[in-house]
Protein backbone atom coordinates (compact mmCIF):
# COMPACT_ATOMS: atom_id res chain seq x y z
CA UNK A 1 0.00 0.00 0.00
CA UNK A 2 0.90 3.72 -0.36
CA UNK A 3 0.13 6.27 1.42
CA UNK A 4 -3.46 6.30 3.43
CA UNK A 5 -5.92 6.26 0.78
CA UNK A 6 -8.47 7.90 3.29
CA UNK A 7 -6.63 11.28 3.38
CA UNK A 8 -6.79 12.11 -0.20
CA UNK A 9 -5.90 15.33 -1.05
CA UNK A 10 -8.42 17.43 -2.71
CA UNK A 11 -5.83 18.01 -5.32
CA UNK A 12 -5.99 14.56 -6.47
CA UNK A 13 -10.09 14.28 -5.59
CA UNK A 14 -10.56 16.63 -7.96
CA UNK A 15 -8.67 14.63 -11.23
CA UNK A 16 -10.55 11.19 -9.88
CA UNK A 17 -14.04 11.43 -11.84
CA UNK A 18 -11.98 11.95 -15.08
CA UNK A 19 -10.22 8.47 -14.05
CA UNK A 20 -12.90 6.78 -13.23
CA UNK A 21 -15.14 8.00 -16.93
CA UNK A 22 -11.94 7.05 -18.83
CA UNK A 23 -11.47 3.70 -17.35
CA UNK A 24 -15.08 3.00 -17.41
CA UNK A 25 -15.06 3.39 -21.08
CA UNK A 26 -12.18 0.90 -21.95
CA UNK A 27 -13.78 -1.93 -19.82
CA UNK A 28 -15.93 -1.98 -23.32
CA UNK A 29 -12.55 -2.25 -25.15
CA UNK A 30 -10.69 -5.01 -25.11
CA UNK A 31 -7.55 -2.94 -24.11
CA UNK A 32 -6.31 -5.11 -21.20
CA UNK A 33 -2.88 -2.45 -19.95
CA UNK A 34 -2.99 1.04 -20.10
CA UNK A 35 0.57 2.96 -19.72
CA UNK A 36 0.46 6.28 -18.05
CA UNK A 37 0.98 8.31 -20.98
CA UNK A 38 -1.87 6.42 -22.88
CA UNK A 39 -3.33 7.51 -19.80
CA UNK A 40 -2.21 11.29 -20.43
CA UNK A 41 -3.81 11.15 -24.06
CA UNK A 42 -6.95 10.34 -22.56
CA UNK A 43 -7.02 12.61 -20.01
CA UNK A 44 -4.95 15.85 -20.63
CA UNK A 45 -2.86 15.26 -17.58
CA UNK A 46 0.90 14.45 -17.83
CA UNK A 47 2.10 11.22 -17.23
CA UNK A 48 4.25 11.67 -14.46
CA UNK A 49 1.08 13.46 -12.53
CA UNK A 50 -0.88 10.12 -13.09
CA UNK A 51 1.45 7.79 -11.83
CA UNK A 52 2.36 9.88 -8.56
CA UNK A 53 -2.07 9.97 -8.04
CA UNK A 54 -2.43 6.65 -8.57
CA UNK A 55 1.09 5.96 -6.32
CA UNK A 56 -0.71 7.85 -3.96
CA UNK A 57 -3.32 4.26 -3.68
CA UNK A 58 -0.51 2.19 -3.80
CA UNK A 59 -1.22 1.48 -7.58
CA UNK A 60 2.02 0.61 -9.34
CA UNK A 61 1.60 -0.06 -13.28
CA UNK A 62 4.02 -3.29 -14.37
CA UNK A 63 7.20 -1.69 -16.28
CA UNK A 64 6.22 -1.86 -19.84
CA UNK A 65 3.11 -3.20 -19.29
CA UNK A 66 1.21 -0.57 -17.39
CA UNK A 67 -1.81 -0.79 -15.45
CA UNK A 68 -4.10 -3.91 -15.63
CA UNK A 69 -7.43 -1.58 -17.13
CA UNK A 70 -9.77 -4.41 -15.04
CA UNK A 71 -7.77 -3.96 -11.83
CA UNK A 72 -7.16 -0.12 -11.94
CA UNK A 73 -11.37 0.14 -12.67
CA UNK A 74 -11.86 -2.20 -9.66
CA UNK A 75 -9.43 -0.18 -7.18
CA UNK A 76 -11.15 3.13 -8.22
CA UNK A 77 -14.70 2.31 -7.47
CA UNK A 78 -13.51 1.26 -4.32
CA UNK A 79 -11.46 4.84 -3.44
CA UNK A 80 -14.51 6.50 -5.10
CA UNK A 81 -16.74 5.09 -2.85
CA UNK A 82 -18.96 3.28 -5.26
CA UNK A 83 -19.48 0.02 -3.37
CA UNK A 84 -21.39 2.16 -0.81
CA UNK A 85 -24.93 2.80 -1.05
CA UNK A 86 -26.15 6.75 -1.20
CA UNK A 87 -29.64 7.60 -1.25
CA UNK A 88 -30.20 11.29 -3.17
CA UNK A 89 -33.08 13.80 -3.20
CA UNK A 90 -33.14 16.50 -6.13
CA UNK A 91 -34.41 20.04 -4.96
CA UNK A 92 -35.52 22.09 -7.61
CA UNK A 93 -37.16 20.17 -10.51
CA UNK A 94 -36.90 23.10 -12.96
CA UNK A 95 -35.25 22.48 -15.93
CA UNK A 96 -31.90 21.20 -14.85
CA UNK A 97 -33.53 19.59 -11.82
CA UNK A 98 -35.72 17.73 -14.59
CA UNK A 99 -32.47 16.69 -16.58
CA UNK A 100 -30.98 15.52 -13.53
CA UNK A 101 -34.09 13.56 -12.82
CA UNK A 102 -33.14 11.37 -16.42
CA UNK A 103 -29.64 11.26 -15.15
CA UNK A 104 -27.96 7.73 -15.57
CA UNK A 105 -25.00 8.24 -13.74
CA UNK A 106 -26.49 7.75 -9.82
CA UNK A 107 -26.39 3.72 -10.16
CA UNK A 108 -23.15 3.03 -11.09
CA UNK A 109 -21.92 5.23 -8.49
CA UNK A 110 -23.56 3.86 -5.99
CA UNK A 111 -26.46 6.31 -5.22
CA UNK A 112 -30.20 6.10 -5.66
CA UNK A 113 -32.16 8.85 -6.76
CA UNK A 114 -35.11 9.05 -4.08
CA UNK A 115 -37.18 11.98 -4.54
CA UNK A 116 -37.82 15.39 -6.24
CA UNK A 117 -39.00 18.59 -4.73
CA UNK A 118 -40.34 21.79 -5.87
CA UNK A 119 -42.17 24.85 -4.58
CA UNK A 120 -44.77 24.75 -7.61
CA UNK A 121 -47.82 23.53 -7.51
CA UNK A 122 -47.68 23.06 -11.16
CA UNK A 123 -44.81 20.26 -10.67
CA UNK A 124 -46.35 18.58 -7.28
CA UNK A 125 -47.01 15.50 -7.98
CA UNK A 126 -46.15 15.18 -11.48
CA UNK A 127 -44.04 12.23 -12.40
CA UNK A 128 -41.08 12.71 -13.90
CA UNK A 129 -38.85 9.49 -14.94
CA UNK A 130 -40.69 7.26 -12.63
CA UNK A 131 -40.01 9.81 -9.79
CA UNK A 132 -43.01 12.19 -8.03
CA UNK A 133 -42.18 15.49 -7.45
CA UNK A 134 -43.31 16.30 -4.05
CA UNK A 135 -44.07 19.49 -2.06
CA UNK A 136 -41.10 21.46 -0.85
CA UNK A 137 -43.16 21.50 2.33
CA UNK A 138 -42.74 18.38 2.81
CA UNK A 139 -39.05 18.07 2.37
CA UNK A 140 -37.82 17.66 6.33
CA UNK A 141 -41.10 14.77 6.95
CA UNK A 142 -39.47 13.07 4.41
CA UNK A 143 -35.46 13.70 5.44
CA UNK A 144 -37.18 12.23 8.90
CA UNK A 145 -38.68 9.59 7.26
CA UNK A 146 -35.89 8.10 4.72
CA UNK A 147 -32.16 8.00 5.47
CA UNK A 148 -31.05 11.02 2.78
CA UNK A 149 -27.10 10.99 2.29
CA UNK A 150 -26.90 13.65 -0.42
CA UNK A 151 -29.26 16.61 -2.12
CA UNK A 152 -28.62 18.14 -5.55
CA UNK A 153 -29.46 21.47 -5.11
CA UNK A 154 -30.64 23.29 -8.40
CA UNK A 155 -33.34 26.00 -7.16
CA UNK A 156 -32.68 29.82 -8.48
CA UNK A 157 -29.52 31.52 -6.58
CA UNK A 158 -31.98 34.17 -3.97
CA UNK A 159 -33.53 30.87 -2.55
CA UNK A 160 -30.14 28.73 -2.13
CA UNK A 161 -29.07 30.03 0.81
CA UNK A 162 -32.86 29.12 2.65
CA UNK A 163 -32.88 25.78 1.03
CA UNK A 164 -29.17 24.51 2.12
CA UNK A 165 -30.24 25.94 6.01
CA UNK A 166 -33.88 23.87 5.58
CA UNK A 167 -31.34 20.99 4.50
CA UNK A 168 -28.53 21.42 7.29
CA UNK A 169 -31.01 21.29 9.89
CA UNK A 170 -32.68 18.72 8.70
CA UNK A 171 -29.57 16.41 8.75
CA UNK A 172 -28.18 16.03 4.91
CA UNK A 173 -24.29 16.00 5.22
CA UNK A 174 -23.45 16.76 1.22
CA UNK A 175 -25.05 18.93 -1.18
CA UNK A 176 -24.34 18.96 -4.81
CA UNK A 177 -24.33 22.32 -5.72
CA UNK A 178 -25.83 23.56 -9.10
CA UNK A 179 -25.91 27.12 -8.15
CA UNK A 180 -23.21 28.56 -8.80
CA UNK A 181 -23.87 31.27 -5.58
CA UNK A 182 -21.63 31.54 -2.30
CA UNK A 183 -23.42 29.37 0.15
CA UNK A 184 -22.34 28.48 3.67
CA UNK A 185 -22.68 25.59 5.47
CA UNK A 186 -21.04 24.10 9.04
CA UNK A 187 -18.09 22.54 8.76
CA UNK A 188 -19.18 19.06 9.32
CA UNK A 189 -21.23 19.18 6.14
CA UNK A 190 -19.99 18.26 2.89
CA UNK A 191 -20.41 21.51 -0.11
CA UNK A 192 -19.75 20.23 -3.99
CA UNK A 193 -19.96 22.71 -6.24
CA UNK A 194 -21.00 21.23 -9.88
CA UNK A 195 -19.87 23.82 -12.44
CA UNK A 196 -21.95 23.13 -15.27
CA UNK A 197 -20.18 25.70 -18.07
CA UNK A 198 -17.05 24.27 -16.48
CA UNK A 199 -16.50 22.61 -20.47
CA UNK A 200 -17.57 26.14 -21.73
CA UNK A 201 -14.50 27.87 -19.86
CA UNK A 202 -11.70 25.31 -20.66
CA UNK A 203 -12.95 25.75 -24.33
CA UNK A 204 -12.91 29.70 -24.28
CA UNK A 205 -9.51 29.28 -22.98
CA UNK A 206 -8.49 26.89 -25.09
CA UNK A 207 -9.73 28.70 -28.47
CA UNK A 208 -8.46 31.60 -26.73
CA UNK A 209 -4.81 30.59 -26.52
CA UNK A 210 -4.85 29.72 -30.45
CA UNK A 211 -6.10 32.87 -30.90
CA UNK A 212 -2.80 33.65 -29.57
CA UNK A 213 -4.34 37.20 -27.94
CA UNK A 214 -3.60 36.91 -24.40
CA UNK A 215 -0.28 37.98 -23.42
CA UNK A 216 -1.24 41.84 -25.20
CA UNK A 217 -4.05 42.69 -23.57
CA UNK A 218 -3.63 41.28 -20.26
CA UNK A 219 -0.46 44.48 -21.09
CA UNK A 220 -2.89 46.75 -22.01
CA UNK A 221 -5.43 46.19 -19.26
CA UNK A 222 -5.49 49.25 -17.34
CA UNK A 223 -6.37 47.73 -13.82
CA UNK A 224 -3.04 46.14 -12.97
CA UNK A 225 -2.45 44.79 -9.68
CA UNK A 226 0.26 47.19 -8.42
CA UNK B 1 4.28 39.55 -17.28
CA UNK B 2 5.47 36.42 -16.01
CA UNK B 3 5.38 33.38 -18.32
CA UNK B 4 3.63 33.30 -21.91
CA UNK B 5 -0.18 33.59 -21.06
CA UNK B 6 -0.77 31.72 -24.41
CA UNK B 7 0.52 28.59 -23.78
CA UNK B 8 -1.57 27.84 -20.37
CA UNK B 9 -1.38 23.69 -19.17
CA UNK B 10 -3.68 21.89 -18.68
CA UNK B 11 -3.56 21.31 -15.19
CA UNK B 12 -3.90 25.04 -14.71
CA UNK B 13 -6.81 25.28 -17.63
CA UNK B 14 -8.38 22.74 -15.30
CA UNK B 15 -8.67 25.02 -12.16
CA UNK B 16 -9.53 28.48 -13.64
CA UNK B 17 -12.81 27.55 -13.77
CA UNK B 18 -13.44 27.33 -10.38
CA UNK B 19 -11.21 30.54 -9.76
CA UNK B 20 -13.96 32.54 -12.22
CA UNK B 21 -16.42 31.38 -10.04
CA UNK B 22 -14.99 32.73 -6.93
CA UNK B 23 -14.25 35.76 -8.12
CA UNK B 24 -16.88 36.54 -9.69
CA UNK B 25 -19.18 35.64 -6.94
CA UNK B 26 -17.13 38.12 -4.60
CA UNK B 27 -17.72 41.05 -7.04
CA UNK B 28 -20.72 41.57 -5.57
CA UNK B 29 -19.36 41.59 -1.75
CA UNK B 30 -17.69 44.59 -0.26
CA UNK B 31 -14.30 42.98 -0.79
CA UNK B 32 -11.79 44.26 -2.25
CA UNK B 33 -9.08 42.37 -1.60
CA UNK B 34 -7.88 38.47 -1.40
CA UNK B 35 -5.38 36.60 -0.09
CA UNK B 36 -4.12 33.14 -1.22
CA UNK B 37 -5.31 31.56 2.21
CA UNK B 38 -8.77 32.79 1.21
CA UNK B 39 -9.17 31.30 -2.02
CA UNK B 40 -7.76 27.90 -0.58
CA UNK B 41 -10.35 28.17 1.58
CA UNK B 42 -13.17 29.01 -1.01
CA UNK B 43 -11.51 26.88 -3.83
CA UNK B 44 -10.31 23.77 -1.93
CA UNK B 45 -6.61 23.97 -3.39
CA UNK B 46 -3.53 24.67 -1.37
CA UNK B 47 -2.91 28.38 -0.96
CA UNK B 48 0.84 27.92 -2.71
CA UNK B 49 -1.15 25.96 -5.42
CA UNK B 50 -3.10 29.15 -6.58
CA UNK B 51 -0.04 31.71 -5.67
CA UNK B 52 1.84 29.71 -8.42
CA UNK B 53 -0.94 29.37 -10.63
CA UNK B 54 -1.50 32.89 -10.81
CA UNK B 55 2.06 33.49 -11.14
CA UNK B 56 1.49 31.74 -14.47
CA UNK B 57 -0.13 35.12 -16.01
CA UNK B 58 1.83 37.38 -13.70
CA UNK B 59 -0.26 38.30 -11.42
CA UNK B 60 0.97 38.89 -7.95
CA UNK B 61 -0.56 39.80 -4.81
CA UNK B 62 0.49 43.00 -2.66
CA UNK B 63 1.94 42.18 0.35
CA UNK B 64 -0.48 41.89 3.30
CA UNK B 65 -3.16 43.05 1.16
CA UNK B 66 -3.12 39.91 -1.41
CA UNK B 67 -4.81 40.17 -4.81
CA UNK B 68 -7.42 43.21 -5.98
CA UNK B 69 -11.00 41.25 -6.50
CA UNK B 70 -11.95 43.75 -9.32
CA UNK B 71 -8.47 43.39 -10.82
CA UNK B 72 -8.00 39.63 -10.78
CA UNK B 73 -11.67 39.16 -12.09
CA UNK B 74 -10.98 41.15 -15.35
CA UNK B 75 -7.73 39.29 -15.45
CA UNK B 76 -9.10 36.03 -15.02
CA UNK B 77 -11.80 37.47 -17.80
CA UNK B 78 -9.14 37.94 -20.39
CA UNK B 79 -6.90 35.16 -20.04
CA UNK B 80 -10.52 32.95 -20.29
CA UNK B 81 -11.01 34.55 -24.17
CA UNK B 82 -14.26 35.60 -22.59
CA UNK B 83 -13.79 39.17 -23.78
CA UNK B 84 -14.42 37.30 -27.35
CA UNK B 85 -17.91 36.32 -28.90
CA UNK B 86 -18.11 33.01 -29.93
CA UNK B 87 -21.72 31.51 -31.62
CA UNK B 88 -22.79 27.87 -29.51
CA UNK B 89 -25.19 25.44 -31.08
CA UNK B 90 -26.65 22.44 -29.29
CA UNK B 91 -27.11 19.29 -30.56
CA UNK B 92 -29.92 17.06 -28.78
CA UNK B 93 -33.20 18.81 -27.31
CA UNK B 94 -33.64 15.97 -25.06
CA UNK B 95 -33.85 16.87 -21.07
CA UNK B 96 -29.74 17.88 -20.63
CA UNK B 97 -30.44 19.49 -23.76
CA UNK B 98 -33.38 21.39 -23.05
CA UNK B 99 -31.84 22.50 -19.51
CA UNK B 100 -28.83 23.69 -21.55
CA UNK B 101 -31.05 26.07 -23.22
CA UNK B 102 -32.07 27.81 -20.36
CA UNK B 103 -28.71 28.11 -19.48
CA UNK B 104 -27.45 31.49 -18.11
CA UNK B 105 -23.91 31.20 -18.38
CA UNK B 106 -23.28 32.10 -22.10
CA UNK B 107 -23.04 35.37 -22.52
CA UNK B 108 -20.95 36.49 -19.23
CA UNK B 109 -18.31 33.93 -20.71
CA UNK B 110 -18.75 35.22 -24.11
CA UNK B 111 -21.25 32.93 -26.14
CA UNK B 112 -24.13 33.58 -27.85
CA UNK B 113 -26.40 30.24 -27.46
CA UNK B 114 -28.35 30.68 -31.20
CA UNK B 115 -29.35 27.59 -32.04
CA UNK B 116 -30.74 23.79 -31.03
CA UNK B 117 -30.68 20.76 -33.34
CA UNK B 118 -32.80 17.47 -32.99
CA UNK B 119 -33.86 14.67 -34.93
CA UNK B 120 -37.11 13.84 -33.30
CA UNK B 121 -40.02 15.52 -35.10
CA UNK B 122 -42.01 15.91 -32.06
CA UNK B 123 -39.38 18.73 -31.05
CA UNK B 124 -38.33 20.00 -34.20
CA UNK B 125 -40.06 23.69 -34.51
CA UNK B 126 -40.70 23.94 -30.40
CA UNK B 127 -39.51 27.16 -29.22
CA UNK B 128 -37.48 26.44 -25.84
CA UNK B 129 -36.48 29.77 -24.17
CA UNK B 130 -37.06 31.76 -27.01
CA UNK B 131 -34.82 29.43 -29.23
CA UNK B 132 -37.02 27.26 -31.78
CA UNK B 133 -35.67 23.51 -31.92
CA UNK B 134 -34.65 22.94 -35.64
CA UNK B 135 -34.12 19.34 -37.36
CA UNK B 136 -30.48 17.60 -37.57
CA UNK B 137 -31.27 17.26 -41.43
CA UNK B 138 -30.43 21.39 -41.59
CA UNK B 139 -27.35 21.13 -39.40
CA UNK B 140 -24.90 21.34 -41.94
CA UNK B 141 -26.55 24.31 -43.85
CA UNK B 142 -26.74 26.47 -40.84
CA UNK B 143 -23.22 25.86 -40.21
CA UNK B 144 -22.54 26.64 -43.47
CA UNK B 145 -24.74 30.08 -42.84
CA UNK B 146 -23.68 31.14 -39.78
CA UNK B 147 -20.00 31.42 -38.22
CA UNK B 148 -20.43 28.62 -35.66
CA UNK B 149 -17.72 28.20 -33.05
CA UNK B 150 -18.64 25.75 -30.55
CA UNK B 151 -21.38 22.73 -30.30
CA UNK B 152 -23.31 21.36 -26.97
CA UNK B 153 -23.17 17.61 -27.45
CA UNK B 154 -26.16 16.04 -25.48
CA UNK B 155 -27.03 12.86 -27.77
CA UNK B 156 -27.27 9.56 -26.70
CA UNK B 157 -23.52 7.87 -26.73
CA UNK B 158 -24.82 5.30 -29.57
CA UNK B 159 -25.27 8.57 -32.13
CA UNK B 160 -22.03 10.43 -30.46
CA UNK B 161 -19.51 9.50 -33.01
CA UNK B 162 -21.74 10.04 -35.89
CA UNK B 163 -22.36 13.48 -35.24
CA UNK B 164 -19.00 14.32 -33.94
CA UNK B 165 -18.24 13.51 -37.38
CA UNK B 166 -21.03 15.81 -39.16
CA UNK B 167 -19.99 18.22 -36.64
CA UNK B 168 -16.28 18.19 -37.81
CA UNK B 169 -16.87 17.54 -41.08
CA UNK B 170 -18.85 20.72 -41.26
CA UNK B 171 -16.51 22.69 -40.01
CA UNK B 172 -16.80 23.16 -36.19
CA UNK B 173 -13.54 23.29 -34.02
CA UNK B 174 -14.35 23.25 -30.51
CA UNK B 175 -17.22 20.09 -29.31
CA UNK B 176 -18.73 20.64 -25.53
CA UNK B 177 -19.35 17.29 -24.65
CA UNK B 178 -21.73 15.41 -22.65
CA UNK B 179 -22.13 12.00 -23.59
CA UNK B 180 -19.74 10.48 -21.37
CA UNK B 181 -18.46 8.18 -24.47
CA UNK B 182 -15.73 7.72 -26.17
CA UNK B 183 -15.35 10.06 -28.99
CA UNK B 184 -12.58 10.54 -32.05
CA UNK B 185 -11.60 14.12 -33.48
CA UNK B 186 -8.72 15.39 -35.71
CA UNK B 187 -6.26 17.24 -33.58
CA UNK B 188 -7.15 20.63 -34.81
CA UNK B 189 -10.63 20.00 -33.04
CA UNK B 190 -10.72 20.99 -29.39
CA UNK B 191 -13.32 18.53 -27.67
CA UNK B 192 -14.01 19.18 -23.62
CA UNK B 193 -15.87 16.62 -21.93
CA UNK B 194 -18.58 18.33 -19.63
CA UNK B 195 -18.80 15.68 -16.81
CA UNK B 196 -22.35 16.13 -15.46
CA UNK B 197 -21.84 13.84 -12.56
CA UNK B 198 -18.19 15.06 -11.62
CA UNK B 199 -19.64 16.41 -8.10
CA UNK B 200 -21.33 13.83 -7.20
CA UNK B 201 -18.09 11.57 -7.60
CA UNK B 202 -16.56 13.69 -5.31
CA UNK B 203 -18.95 13.62 -3.17
CA UNK B 204 -18.30 10.10 -2.63
CA UNK B 205 -14.94 9.70 -2.72
CA UNK B 206 -15.24 12.38 0.81
CA UNK B 207 -18.30 10.84 1.89
CA UNK B 208 -16.22 7.25 1.86
CA UNK B 209 -13.09 9.37 3.28
CA UNK B 210 -15.48 9.73 6.41
CA UNK B 211 -16.53 6.29 6.28
CA UNK B 212 -12.77 5.53 6.85
CA UNK B 213 -13.15 2.41 4.86
CA UNK B 214 -10.93 2.54 2.02
CA UNK B 215 -7.90 0.99 2.84
CA UNK B 216 -8.94 -2.54 3.83
CA UNK B 217 -11.07 -2.24 1.12
CA UNK B 218 -8.23 -2.17 -1.17
CA UNK B 219 -6.36 -4.53 0.18
CA UNK B 220 -9.00 -7.49 0.53
CA UNK B 221 -9.49 -6.78 -3.12
CA UNK B 222 -9.15 -9.83 -5.05
CA UNK B 223 -7.82 -8.26 -8.62
CA UNK B 224 -4.73 -6.98 -7.46
CA UNK B 225 -1.69 -4.81 -9.76
CA UNK B 226 0.78 -7.37 -9.50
Amino acid sequence: MGKDPNTIPNIIISRLPLYYQHLKNLQNSDKEYISSEELAELTGFSSSLIRKDLNHFGTFGRKSYGYDVYCLFQQINIIMGFNYKKKVIIIGAGHLGQALAYNKGYTERGYQLISIFDKNPKLIDLVINDIEIKSINNLEKFIENNRVDAAALTVPGAAAQKLTDRLVEAGIKAIWDFTEVPLKVPDDVLLQEQLINEGLCKLSIKMNQLRNNGSKELKDLKCQQK
